[in-house]
């Protein structure tokens, strides 16, 4: 898939048609065993159902079959990245996903606040669950230290779980993790994997017995575990491989970051689908690709409620038009991942994918639902595919060969 | 696809589900010019069907388009290794198909019994095929010698066929082939490929001379010629690569023989299908992953005898609610490759593939069979893409990437 980006790189070409991806996060589903229909094949959309009419149908594999993808691979796969070969370090991926501005030669890592007893021993990796409140006000004890020269970042994700990145020159991030993933030990120390990351180690232990100190009188939370120390991915942009001018519109961090992470621009944006679907229509000129990315009915299914993910997709559906009324020159309308109800989370399932343009091959799919696209004129292929295909019926990629 | 197992390993995880992969080999088949349908096609199969019609199909290329497998690679795709990267050298795959113990640092060559004239050269490469039970009697004068601290085994086949395993220290198996593999020639001398093997030209050399001392009186079988020099290949378990603790069910000893090189235990059983599952029945709470294999229906392939093939897989469905009785969270039902009875053989033609689960979202399928196979959910895939999706169904793969 590497050799996939060097195939597309030198025969991508600018032109003024525009692309719209439209990502509803965790799209594909189960059916429901009352009805024998998924979420999507229950909802009523006639506007997608439209679209897919006009337009040719597929399934995709964000991954390979059977694996299912966290949201990294799921959306980097559609942005035409090889998933596998751009795996995200555990550190750079927490920074990137609370939006932190993680530059090139940061090492960032993830951090628990824990509790250990007297003997230093862990009793819990995750000091009670603190509060996401108790998590913003022992952060900012931390945060802002400096360490022979390397800024220190503490910021908060939620409850027990933040995010440190160390910021100066020469800072390698092969080193270990402190945190022994169970109770009853000490934390480990940060030792280097190789002569490089000497330093990076030296200073993390440093951080964290200067933590230690600090959190000292905040039981349950007296102590850190840092782990997945990592750099920010090299990612060529996708205007280096696409002479795109991309811009991402998302209302939640985790894909704004994505969508830095690979160069697009990040137009700000309300948190309902109308806003998105606006603020699309208010930038339409100013760019020649739009990310637009829907969160909810990927919550909605890890939260195991059918109904309400019916609905979500039954609301995109019905803003649609606001989408379609600018005529965008190929609209693909797909998911990075499933996340079926009847499962609570991601799944490995292939996920619907719907292209509409002017020179699509159309199918007989007159439907958008897992069922219809499998029949679909697509077939089942890789969602790192589907740039190439959008580039294509965009008239932006030129032949290959001669 | 090694790759792949690098990426299936470090996400797989044990948990109290279970999963039988029945492999009923060479079960594609091809349209009976008379009927127009397959041998599966033909056969009446409801237990299968109503398998196909809960759960979801399609067809998996053990190789790729157009390559016909043995059934070792056939073996190993399906146990999710690459087929390709992982073939395996003749005389290790005699070795391992006679069910022979062979140790990593054996070296196991292919040997023909041959007649050779008065000057020595070949006037029969298969000394007039001489009967198995010849076989085992020149064998057993050949087996046991021992060669400057090499200890080697020669074991029957069939036929003409036999085995030499010689087992020492500092064995290598890059030498070339004392068989030239036409008549009017003399027996190749055994050279070394590289220099580290030396010593295993040497050795070999002088068996084949001992060889010949002792069958001169033995004509037509009066001397042997060996090839396909090779060590039993070193692959990761199943265990270290699925965490399963798996187990085989097979009644012929190449099944048994691939599956212990991929660390299965092989369960005793008896001839019959219903021998199979019964002894899955009575093993059924000792492992968590079964491979059970129905050698018939591709012998019946083999000799071109389509009823025959009809009647064992009606057998298969006969006994089929044995297994299904003990309820198997995934059930895949499917073949190394198609024995097509009007092609009397191997061939490449796709394998229609049944997976049953409670998490599998299930396709229109209500028949199995190569043309509703074609139509199924699962599409059509690679073969070592098997275990990750019997995985994924059984809940044993966390999420890939964050």
């Amino acid at each position: 898939m590497m050799d996939s980006l060097e195939l597309i790189k030198p025969i991508s070409k600018s032109s003024p048609t525009r692309i719209v991806l439209l990502v509803i996060d965790g799209l594909g589903g189960l059916p429901n065993p009352q009805t024998g229909k998924t979420e999507l094949e229950t909802a009523n959309i006639p506007n997608l159902d439209r679209l897919a009419a006009e337009g040719v149908c597929g399934l995709i594999d964000p991954v390979s079959p059977g694996i299912t993808p966290g949201s990294a691979p799921g959306h980097l796969a559609l942005f035409g990245y090889d998933p596998v070969g751009y795996n995200i370090g555990r550190g750079a991926l927490e920074a990137i996903g609370i939006d932190f501005d993680l530059q090139r030669e940061d090492v960032a890592a993830r951090g628990n606040f824990c509790t250990v007893n007297e003997d230093g021993l862990i009793t819990d990796r995750r000091a009670g669950r603190i509060s996401t409140e108790k998590c913003v006000e022992l952060s900012q004890l931390l945060d802002g230290l400096e360490i022979e020269g390397v800024k220190l970042s503490v910021r908060p994700v939620k409850e027990h779980r933040f995010i440190t990145v160390f910021r100066g020159e020469g800072l390698a991030s092969g080193v270990g993790d402190s945190d022994p993933q169970q109770t009853g030990l000490v934390p480990r120390e940060i030792v280097h994997l190789s002569p490089p990351a000497e330093r990076m180690a030296d200073i993390a232990n440093r951080f964290i017995a200067q933590a230690k100190a600090i959190l000292g009188k905040h039981y349950p939370a007296n102590m850190i575990l840092l782990r997945g120390f990592s750099k920010r991915p090299q990612i060529s942009t996708m205007t280096d491989i696409y002479k795109l001018k991309a811009a991402a519109i998302a209302a939640y961090p985790m894909y704004r970051g994505l969508a830095k992470l690979v160069g697009m621009e990040i137009l700000e944006t309300g948190t309902t689908i109308e806003d998105e679907f606006e603020t699309l229509k208010q930038h339409y000129n100013d760019y020649d690709f739009f990310f637009v990315h829907i969160k909810q009915a990927d919550s909605a299914g890890e939260d195991g409620d059918f109904e309400r993910k019916v609905r979500i997709i039954e609301q995109v559906d019905n803003a649609l038009p606001r989408l379609t009324s600018i005529k965008p020159d190929v609209i693909v309308v797909t998911a990075d991942h499933s996340t079926p109800a009847l499962l609570r989370g991601h799944s490995w399932h292939p996920v619907p994918v719907l292209l509409h343009s002017r020179w699509c091959r159309p199918d007989g799919t007159d439907r958008f639902s897992e069922s219809a696209c499998l029949l679909g004129g697509l077939g089942r292929f890789p969602a790192a595919q589907v740039m190439s295909l959008a580039m294509a019926n965009a008239l932006k990629l030129d032949k290959f060969g001669a």
